[in-house]
C-alpha cells in the first residue's frame, strides 16, 4: 500500500465506482471514520469502502461538492511521473490510431483517467489546463512526465476555465518551459490553421468539432455559405477549400477573425472568404431584412448553458438563433446546429430544431448527427464527458 | 378540393400532427362523425381537424391501430404520378448531394414524405417494398413516376417486410418491370459488390451502415479483424481493401458467405479473407476456449427486438454477445457494437456496453457514435425513423 491518507465510504456508497464512475461526493464519505475536513486541498488519498476493501488512489477536495476523483483502481500504485507517462503514452496510442498527425487534444480528463487534466498537443506546443486542485498539485510530475513522452518545445499552461473556482483555485496562464511565438501553426482536414496558444480561447483550438468539419467540408462544393460564430475560421477555411462558393465569417472577435483572414491567405482562399465582426443576432437580423440566404449555414455557437440554472435563458437563445438561421436557407439547404452545452441535450436541441422547422412551415430531417471527435473520447458511466452535438439538417418545403 | 371522402378528427387530436407528425391513430378520428368502418383498406382521404380546417390528404386503414398517414398537407394537391414524381426528383437531389454514384436508399418512408414506402437504388435497378395497404394500393402510380424520374432497366417488389402483416398484407416477391440477373453488382465505400436483389435479406443489401463502415475502415490497417454477422462482407471487403492483416468472416448462413468470398475475389483481397459458416455464439464460445484474440471486431446481428414485447429476450442476446465479443479483444483493441433495434435505445446500448466493461474489468471509451446513412434521414417529429447505432468502442486494460 501507498501511505497515502485513508478515507473511507459509508455502506453501498461504492456502488457508483463500482459502475465505472470516478467521483466520490462528500456525503458519500463516513466522516465520522475518516474526516475530510483537515485534509489539505488536492491532497492524495486511499480510498476504501465500508467493508475495508481499497478502491484505488484519489484526489481529494474537503470544500467541495465532489469531494473524490480516482485516479487508479490499484491502491498500491504510487501516483509520480512513472504514473503520467503511462497514462500519456496509452493516450497517445489511442490518438496515433485515428490521426495520422500529432494535432489532438491527447488527455481528456476522466476519459483517459485523469480527471481534472486537459492537455492538448499542438505539434511540439502542449497546452495544458489543470481544473482541480488536485491535478494542479500534481503539476511537476505532469510537466515532467509530457517532456520525456513528447519531447515538446514548449508546455503553456492555460489555468482560466470557469471550472477551476469551483475548486477555489485562481485563474493562470503560464509558459511552464521553452518559449512560444504568437501564433503556431497547425494543421486540421487537410487545412494550416495559425492559432495563438497564449490569446486564444479555451486551449487556443478547439479540435472536439474537427471530425463534424470534416463531415460537412464534403457537402459544400458550389454552395454559398454563412459561418455564424466562426472563430478563427476552422469551418470556414476547409469549406472554402473543399469548392464552397463564397464563405462569410460572423464573429465579435476582431482578433479571431484576423486570424481568420491570415488563415484564408495561407490557404489561398482569400478570395471566397469575408468576415464580418458583429454580434451574430444583429447579423442574421439585417440579413433577414435585406432578404439574403444562404444555402450553407454553420451555427455553432459558444456554451449559452454553462450551468443547469441557466437553462431557459441559454434554451431561449439557441431557439431564436436556430429559427433566424433556418430563415435564411435557400430552399433544400444545410443547416449545421451545434452546441456544447453538456446541459442541452440531444432530445432537447432535436426538438428545438422540429419545432422551429414547424414554426417557418418547413420540412426539416436530419442527414447525420455528429459528436466529440476521436480525441474526445466518451466515458460511458460519466456523462459529463459527453457534451458536443452537431447536427446536419436538410431543410425543404413543407411536404 | 380533390374529392377523397372525408375523415374528422375529434377536438385537439390535430396536436401531434401539427408538431409534424404523420400517423393518426384510430382512436384520434371522429368516428361518429366520419366512420372508419366501410372505409376500404387503404384507400385515401382528406383529413380534417374538429373544427373542418383542412390538414392534408392520408392513406387509411379501417382496422390498423395506426389509421392514417399523411401524403400532403396540401388538401389540394392530388395523389397521381406526378405527386410521387415531385417526392422522387426531391429526394434525388438529397441522395445526389451526398453520394456520387447512383447507389442508394432513395425513399425512407416518412422521411421522405412517403409513410410506407421504400426505394433502394442499385444503380439501374431499383428495388421497392410497400409496408402499408395505401402505399400498395398506389403502386401504379409508384411504377410509373419511377420510370419517368429514373429510367430504371428494371423495378422489383420486395414486398416481404414483416411490417406488411400489421396491415393484413400477404408477403410477394416481384419483377414488376425489366429483368434481372441472379445477381448484380453495385459500389460502396470504394468496393464492389455483388449482390442479389430477389433472394437477398430485405431488399437484398444494407445501406444504412455505409457511413459507419467508411470510419472503421480507416482503423484497421495491419489489424486482425473478426467480423460477426457478416452477411455479404460490407464491413468486411472495405477492411480488408484499407489493410487488415486478416478478416475473419461468420454468418450462419451459407449463400451469404458464398457472395462474401465471389467479393473478396471481385476486390483482390481473397488472400486476407476467410469465411466461417456457423451460429456467431458457437463460434464465440470456441474462439474464448483456444483463447483467440482479434484486434478489431464487428458485432453487427440482426434486429433482435423486433416487438417491444420482445425486449427482455432481446436485450439478453444484446448483452451475452457484447460481453463474449470482450472477451476476445486485444489490449487496446475496437469493437464495433451495433444495433439495428430502434427499442433498444441508445442510452440503453451503451449502458450495457459500460457495465460489460466493469463485470470484464476493462476501460472502455466510445471514440464515435454513429447512426444511419445520409440517405436515411431522421424526421425528428417520428421516433421510429431514428434505429441504428454503432458505437466504436476503445477497450483496454482496467486504470
Amino acid at each position: 500500500m501507498t501511505d497515502y491518507p485513508l478515507l473511507r465510504l459509508k455502506k453501498n456508497e461504492d456502488r457508483r465506482l463500482r459502475g465505472g464512475h470516478l467521483w466520490v461526493f462528500s456525503n458519500e464519505v463516513d466522516v465520522a471514520a475518516t474526516p475530510l475536513k483537515g485534509l489539505e486541498r488536492g491532497t492524495l488519498a486511499l480510498l476504501e469502502n465500508a467493508r475495508g476493501e481499497a478502491l484505488g488512489v484519489i484526489t481529494t477536495h474537503a470544500d467541495s461538492l465532489i469531494a473524490g476523483r480516482l485516479l487508479t483502481r490499484d491502491p498500491h500504485e504510487a501516483i509520480n511521473q512513472g504514473f503520467f507517462q503511462k497514462r500519456f503514452e496509452r493516450a497517445l496510442r489511442l490518438r496515433e490510431g485515428s490521426y495520422g498527425r500529432p494535432f489532438y487534444r491527447l488527455i481528456f480528463g476522466e476519459s483517459d483517467g485523469l480527471p481534472g487534466l486537459i492537455v492538448d498537443r499542438f505539434g511540439d506546443v502542449v497546452v495544458i489546463q489543470t481544473n482541480t486542485a488536485g491535478m494542479e498539485r500534481l503539476q511537476p510530475w505532469i510537466f515532467k512526465a509530457l517532456e520525456a513522452s513528447l519531447s515538446p518545445r514548449a508546455i503553456i499552461l492555460r489555468n482560466t476555465s470557469s471550472l477551476r473556482s469551483l475548486e477555489g483555485l485562481e485563474p493562470h496562464t503560464e509558459v511552464v518551459m521553452g518559449s512560444v511565438a504568437e501564433s503556431i501553426e497547425i494543421e486540421e482536414n487537410g487545412a494550416r490553421f495559425l492559432m495563438d496558444p497564449l490569446a486564444g480561447q479555451k486551449t487556443g483550438w478547439f479540435f472536439d468539432h474537427r471530425d463534424n468539419r470534416a463531415l460537412l467540408s464534403d457537402m459544400v462544393a458550389g454552395k454559398r455559405v454563412l459561418d455564424l460564430f466562426s472563430y478563427t475560421g476552422a469551418w470556414a477555411i476547409p469549406a472554402a477549400l473543399q469548392g464552397a462558393r463564397s464563405v462569410d465569417c460572423v464573429d465579435a472577435s476582431a482578433q479571431a477573425l484576423e486570424l481568420a483572414l491570415q488563415n484564408a491567405l495561407l490557404n489561398g482562399v482569400s478570395d471566397r472568404l469575408k468576415v464580418h465582426q458583429m454580434d451574430v443576432f444583429d447579423f442574421l437580423k439585417a440579413a433577414r431584412e435585406s432578404r439574403d440566404h444562404f444555402d450553407v449555414i454553420i451555427l455553432d455557437p459558444p456554451a449559452f448553458i454553462k450551468r443547469k440554472k441557466d437553462h431557459p435563458k441559454g434554451f431561449e437563445a439557441y431557439r431564436r438563433l436556430n429559427q433566424m438561421a433556418l430563415q435564411l436557407l435557400s430552399p433544400g439547404g444545410l443547416l449545421v446546429s451545434a452546441s456544447c452545452s453538456f446541459h442541452l441535450s440531444r432530445e432537447q436541441l432535436q426538438d428545438l430544431l422540429r419545432a422551429a422547422s414547424r414554426h417557418l412551415d418547413r420540412h426539416l430531417v436530419l442527414i447525420a448527427r455528429g459528436g466529440q471527435a476521436k480525441d474526445h473520447p466518451i466515458h460511458p458511466a460519466i456523462p459529463e464527458t459527453d457534451y458536443l452535438k452537431a447536427f446536419f439538417c436538410h431543410v425543404g418545403p413543407s411536404l
